[in-house]
């Protein structure tokens, strides 16, 4: 099973493809962050539409996780960032993806068993699980594959899928 | 110059679509609204987003109007509309459509002259304006048609355009 998971954003989008043969036996196929350069909203929502049509297209995932949104306190960002999740979701589901939601709590948990934990843990525990040589650089790329490790460890339907 | 205009919602996406000559020249070419039936949040937005793909395919309209999204009480449902909205520009935009967003005060000045304007008195002008033997029963609609309005009077760009 290939999953796609998505930290959204609106200047940036990380994003991570991995591949789970088991539990056991995961790979990451592609990581990496897009910074919509544009600077209206527009603009941007389009950029970032390409770029989950493109990474589906090109590597055929079963399974969109994204992180849920909550109120951050910045309000005026919070509904810039729904606005991208509308089109991140849409994207994904009209090529017929699975899309799981997850709460930062729930990824924190999956990836180090606790739900406090700070972003470097997070960071190091993701580079250990899929035997990363390398720090990801930025948060936004270390969040999505948190929450692609998320989907591929706590929903037993994916689980079981294949 | 044919303009959309956009109600945003989640449950009830209300539209319409004017027909601009000249602005003593205005020409209702359809108006109505969305229901979108699925409980799923995804299914919603791919409802939504071909409604507005299916109504810039038949009308060609070259302006989408929406209004411009401010928080309600009901944060979460701030959220779901902004998803919404996000999906809707992002189908205008990649369809090369002008894309205008209003504030509600924007539409009532626009359309009633005053800024705190009831939902019936938009109502009853937007009726008025357009000739309509009858009034919408949703508000959604007369939302939409007060969008559209809003879009024929105040962009100058827009009233230069034909």
């Amino acid at each position: 099973m290939i999953i796609l998971g998505i930290d959204p954003g609106t200047a940036r989008v990380g994003y991570a493809v991995i591949e789970k043969k088991d539990s056991d036996n995961l790979n990451l196929l592609i990581s990496g962050c897009l910074e919509a350069k544009n600077k209206e909203q527009k603009d941007r929502l389009g950029e970032i539409s390409g770029l989950i049509s493109g990474l589906i297209l090109e590597y055929h995932p079963e399974v969109l996780a994204i992180e849920k949104l909550f109120f951050a306190k910045n309000t005026k960002t919070a509904l810039a960032v729904a606005e991208a999740r509308g089109v991140i979701i849409n994207s994904a589901n009209s090529l017929n993806l699975n899309i799981c939601e997850f709460t930062p709590l729930e990824v924190k948990v999956a990836v180090t068993g606790y739900g406090k934990a700070e972003k470097e843990q997070v960071k190091k525990m993701v580079c250990r699980i899929l035997n990363l040589k390398k720090m990801p650089k930025l948060d936004d790329i270390s969040d999505a594959l948190a929450i692609a490790l998320t989907a591929c460890y706590t929903n037993p339907k994916l689980s079981n899928k294949h």
